[in-house]
């Protein structure tokens, strides 16, 4: 690390900032999940939530303390500088913060002297004490304590020495870094430099940046805050936030990092951004977009068309930095991400050795590019890609049951303003039976769903734990018409662990399908159950 | 219009630049539809294509010329400097920029000299050479000319001189404004204002700015070329384009009007930016991002929680601008778009008079509102709105039928690997009679479609002549679980025009049927059939 930015902090407030966006719902298995993403990233603090502000967040720092064996990060809880008239070691939401047993806790603080008498209706001096108080008082508790000015920048702008004074009181308690917050998400560049290079020129304080996109410059007021001696950088993974999202970390940090020489995250680990960003998208299921600076499967992807041949001679011609740098891949044309040195790690992950022969790796790249192309992704449903896997090793695939049929019927329903019901048929062989069940559902894959397990059951009991945990549809090409491609991946638990499936097609009912074949097969193959096409 | 921004071109570039996106793609009549809207917008400048590189782009310019009758905006045909070693007048595709009959022609043209080694294959001088000639060449035939810098930025860091030669050489032969594009957009927006200014200085010509997003930048970017003199700005809706896209015209102007006192799209046309904005998604069928600057269904919504009464009291101390400057809503909570003020406009569009019954319209609205809460949308769904509309007003929804039942039926086909048969069978009564037909498609709704219309043309023959031209499917709510709300917008043609309905369900089959009723029955009414409920 540079000496400049030796101990500057990368701080993530996906799960709790981020976590405002509408539509975004995390569990606390989630935010687990995110964390340890964000901690294989590198990042040096991760804000898990505000313990005592709901009973979620309470159970999140509790259970990270248990599962939670972070390589990199440091653990943050959001909390609120004491209420007005009481004392902080009174305050039943501080003493949350204490027992979440977080190291570091960041407090938000109003900085605006509006808001200040209309949010929180007390007075400039109460709010000064609030803000000294709290950070003492958790200061002495041994905690390191971060501070966010809430709606710094319009506060300047309404009463700038009143602004400084919340800057200065923080520091001169104890917090560590004072953080500036574009709440509103109103700024442009240049204000944010000013307004930041005059604070440090006037206060002295440890400064952080923390930027909302409703201008469309997030990243760029991130990167001009840092320019002017910010070294405390909140953002957010894919933007997430509310209503225009947070600065995208990943972004702010790609643009320190590569484009000014900053050396922020450890070792070589921006070179997980992209995948990293990718699987918290599935984690909130919220399809990434294909155009997100850095890590989006677009953001190298070029029409070759005349310049084929100069992309092959010099690609830094036509590319703004080396796509490996961010984990993300030029591509040309319509070839889709997988590369081979990808897939070798991966079926490394999975217990698959695929470094000793070429050709077979590289007959499996060839076949997850083609159906990548097809629509089908394999960075979330590994147990759709350990299928795959296996039946390239091992030269078939494994099979338990034999499918003859299936039917499922909608239809509309008496009252007419009932939803409709769906039914579904299946006739398989397995273990020697031909069986035919019939199953309903609310929808017909539900059908499907409740159908397919009633006859594997009664050849597999093992498939009486199996649990559909959660379906996520997909329509991935847009376009005109009704050939849409649909991609449905199923996530299926044992009660113990779960794995995911992926199926793709132009039929929502017929892309469930083949996902919930391989959720079930998967399942019995991890059951180590018999299968008897393995030994045939 | 302010004195410093008389002349200031806002100049979209959807139609050609954005149109580079993967996945989007623009038939010649979504290109006119496009054109108008960003007319209605009042941008300066429309890019419509490149004329001669293909026969759509060719055919647009044509149909323009008849079809389109533009109030603010003057079409600009792009294309390139000549070919190394021809005369600009022998030039097959400077001639297809002539025939074009664009009074504006926009060339683009290679500033960075290893661009020129190695794309073009020529020298330095010959491109020059090209520049000039070509400029000179349309100026002679009477175009007004904007040159394109292709690669300008990094050019400027390999060989400054060369590439200040080559806006030097573009100006002196007549071009009315260079435009420096950082075609990989890898700029940040200090180093774009230092450049501009430097190039302005060193040149004195006329300078745009054409930005893309690879560094999260593109509109700090753009908005940072103007504050350094630029007087042309670039931009695409909805940021679309290559890789990460270019700017977004939108923020860009929004910015720049709104945050730094520029005057750029005529009178209060900026109110138009959200409704725009969206309907150019519905044209691209490309989801527009809830969070987008400015225009996002959530850029100004907020969890009003413990600050509601503040937010009350004062709204300004909550969002970065008036939302009405840009046509947005501010949104507490779960409340949506819909206001009485649009829903007046909109019925007034229809053919209904909504002013004279403030009751009727509060009912409406309500109406909507809870409608989109659930997921319709009616911005694109004119069809089902005025549906919707008759039945308030009328005092009941036009009928023209009665369905009894209805089924379809999705199963495994023969051979396995073939795609799987739906079937629908359509049970109702028109005219008196009971009708029963079985329809079959690739799909389930593509069955129920064949069937439903094969059941109405007995009793209503008008309906042979409809067609289901467009089918489009979104997932809305992508939370966890089976119970995604789906969304489908059906576009139905008679041969003259085209309608648009919208159903909404957790069952795709059901929510398909609800549009398909709703498109078979507004075609009918459109066609001025006597309605026997209308009657009773």
């Amino acid at each position: 690390m540079s000496a400049t930015d030796e101990g500057f902090h990368v701080y993530d407030t996906t799960l709790r900032d981020g976590a405002q966006q509408e539509g975004l719902n995390l569990s606390v298995v989630d935010k687990l999940t995110i964390a340890r993403h964000l901690d294989d990233l590198g990042v040096g603090y991760i804000e898990g939530g505000w313990p005592g502000s709901n009973p979620k967040d309470t159970e999140f720092f509790a259970r990270a303390r248990r599962e939670l064996s972070l390589r990199n990060a440091t653990l943050a809880a959001f909390g609120a500088t004491r209420r007005p008239g009481v004392s902080a070691a009174d305050d039943p939401l501080v003493a949350a913060l204490r027992e979440s047993e977080a190291s570091v806790v960041t407090l938000v603080a109003k900085s605006h002297d509006r808001h200040v008498e209309l949010a929180l209706r007390t007075t400039l001096d109460e709010n000064l004490a609030m803000v000294s108080d709290t950070v003492r008082h958790l200061r002495a508790e041994g905690r390191r304590v971060f501070l966010d000015c809430e709606h710094f920048f319009d506060g300047v702008r309404a009463n700038r020495a009143y602004a400084l004074e919340v800057v200065r009181t923080a520091a001169e308690a104890g917090a560590e870094v004072v953080v500036l917050c574009d709440t509103n998400g109103g700024m442009l560049p240049d204000w944010v430099g000013e307004i930041v290079a005059d604070v440090a020129d006037q206060t002295g304080a440890r400064l952080g940046i923390h930027c909302h996109n409703d201008t469309g410059c997030a990243v760029a007021n991130s990167v001009a805050a840092v320019n002017a001696g910010a070294t405390h950088m909140q953002g957010c993974m894919n933007g997430y936030g509310e209503r225009t999202g947070n600065a995208d970390l990943v972004a702010v940090v790609a643009n320190l990092q590569l484009k000014l020489g900053h050396e922020l995250l450890p070792g070589t680990s921006l070179r997980e951004a992209s995948r990293i960003a990718h699987a918290v998208a599935e984690v909130t299921n919220i399809p990434p977009s294909s155009r997100q600076p850095y890590v989006g499967v677009s953001s190298f992807a070029h029409k070759a068309g005349l310049h084929a041949s100069a992309i092959r001679v010099d690609p830094d011609l036509y590319q703004h930095i080396d796509p490996e740098r961010v984990g993300n891949d030029m591509r040309l044309l319509v070839s889709e991400m997988a590369g081979r040195a990808s897939i070798e790690l991966k079926g490394k992950e999975l217990g698959y050795d695929l470094t000793s022969d070429a050709q077979q790796l590289a007959r499996i790249t060839e076949r997850v590019k083609r159906l990548e192309q097809t629509g089908y992704t394999f960075e979330a449903a590994d147990a759709s890609f350990d299928l795959l896997l296996a039946e390239e090793v091992e030269g078939q695939r494994p099979s338990y049951f034999a499918v003859e049929s299936w039917r499922v019927i909608t239809e509309s329903s008496t009252p007419a303003d009932a939803e409709a019901l769906s039914e579904a048929t299946v006739k398989l062989r397995a273990a020697g039976q031909r069986i035919v069940v019939t199953g309903e559902g609310n929808g017909p894959v539900n059908a499907l769903d409740h159908a397919l397990r009633q006859a594997i059951e009664r050849a597999y009991p093992e498939v009486e734990q199996f649990r559909l945990t959660d379906y996520r549809v997909r329509i991935l090409d847009q376009g005109h018409g009704t050939d849409a491609v649909i991609r449905v991946l199923i996530e299926t638990s044992d009660g113990k662990e779960s794995w995911v499936t992926v199926g793709v097609g132009h039929n929502i009912v017929e892309a469930s399908w083949e996902a919930l074949l391989d959720a079930v097969t998967f399942g019995l193959r991890r059951h180590d159950v018999h299968s008897p096409a393995a030994t045939a």
